[in-house]
């Protein structure tokens, strides 16, 4: 696959998870093979947009007979490296960081948490899923240490761009951040917004 | 302000909660005027792309003196219609319908959980925040009474179809899924999908 020979666009590169949901979804209804009509029809881009999409990455569909799920999915895979899991570490060991902890759809679509960091001495120590809470003077040393590029910052707003310069400079590639607020970090440095108000006010636009 | 009279694509209303969020936070800092070139290093779109977005809705820039912050975070706040406080219902008192529950970011951006529901005998009639938790049964006729239109599911998977159903029976028009599952819905309501795995398989591409 001549994946890496392109320039691809950001906003190409975010939509491919949606159609990897999309396919696992329809996978699992014991489906074999799609179109990108149908596919449109289930996330709203235009099948002409999912066409030109997957074309940065070879040839998927043939005329007529429409895509193989179980092949296009290994190959989103493939393309997103996710078709191995990713060890990363979790800040923040309030309610939301139980949460997501406890939530179980990481591991099957490439991720899992291996370390776990509060700062608060009534946590540190205690059990959080299958691990134990540890002190965040360690987080710089324990993710370099334990060669961890992803995390999870799941600390009040106040505290996350402290977290996100620890994680960095322990070596940690890609932040998810849930905290709300925009983090400063290093261009080669990604960052993802969970921003439920932002999804709120998209739909408060059709009421 | 005619923002009525167009039709303008779902993807332009996705990206102008990214705007207002990027305008609010220059306003905190102090700055009164900025450009589509700052808020595309902000953002990662292309200036291009902003300025055509915005101008489905009217002229806010001045060639050569930028856009006012104020004035063009208004017009949004007007446009989304989160010029006011929407109700909202969440359905889930568990770990992460807690921390929904104590998030201090909704009410300043448009939005105030006033019910919240829970199918647990043990915790139904607990309190979380300012709210008692109530029975599931009464989710449908709740919101109906209370006029809430814009919903939070906080539940497994497996029971997100089911809390959808009812929502939308109640007269719920929108709602935010942070389940892992697409949900089944008539067409006219619409669904916001928190999926924090698509967001993390979004960042391993670049690793």
């Amino acid at each position: 696959m001549s994946h890496t020979n392109h320039h691809v666009p950001t906003i190409v590169i975010g939509r491919l998870p949606l159609y990897l949901r999309a396919l696992t979804q329809l996978a699992v209804e014991g489906r074999r093979v799609t179109s990108s009509q149908e596919l449109s029809e289930k996330l709203g881009f235009s099948s002409a947009q999912i066409r030109k999409d997957l074309s940065y990455f070879g040839e998927f569909g043939k005329q007529g007979t429409g895509y193989e799920i179980e092949f296009l999915e290994n190959a989103l895979r493939e393309i997103l490296q996710v078709d191995r899991v990713w060890n990363m570490a979790l800040v923040g060991a309030g309610d939301l960081g139980h949460a997501l902890a406890n939530y179980d759809g990481f591991e099957l679509r490439g991720f899992r948490i291996t370390a776990i960091f509060d700062s608060a001495p009534a946590k540190i120590g205690a059990m959080l899923g299958n691990w134990r809470v540890l002190p965040m003077d360690t987080l710089r040393e324990t993710v370099r240490a334990q060669k961890i590029y992803l995390a999870i910052i799941a600390v009040p707003a106040a505290a996350a761009q402290a977290v996100a310069d620890e994680l960095v400079q322990g070596g940690v590639r890609a932040i998810l951040n849930y905290a709300p607020t925009t983090l400063s970090v290093p261009p080669q440095i990604k960052v993802f917004h969970i921003d439920p108000v932002a999804g709120l006010q998209s739909m408060t636009y059709y009421l």
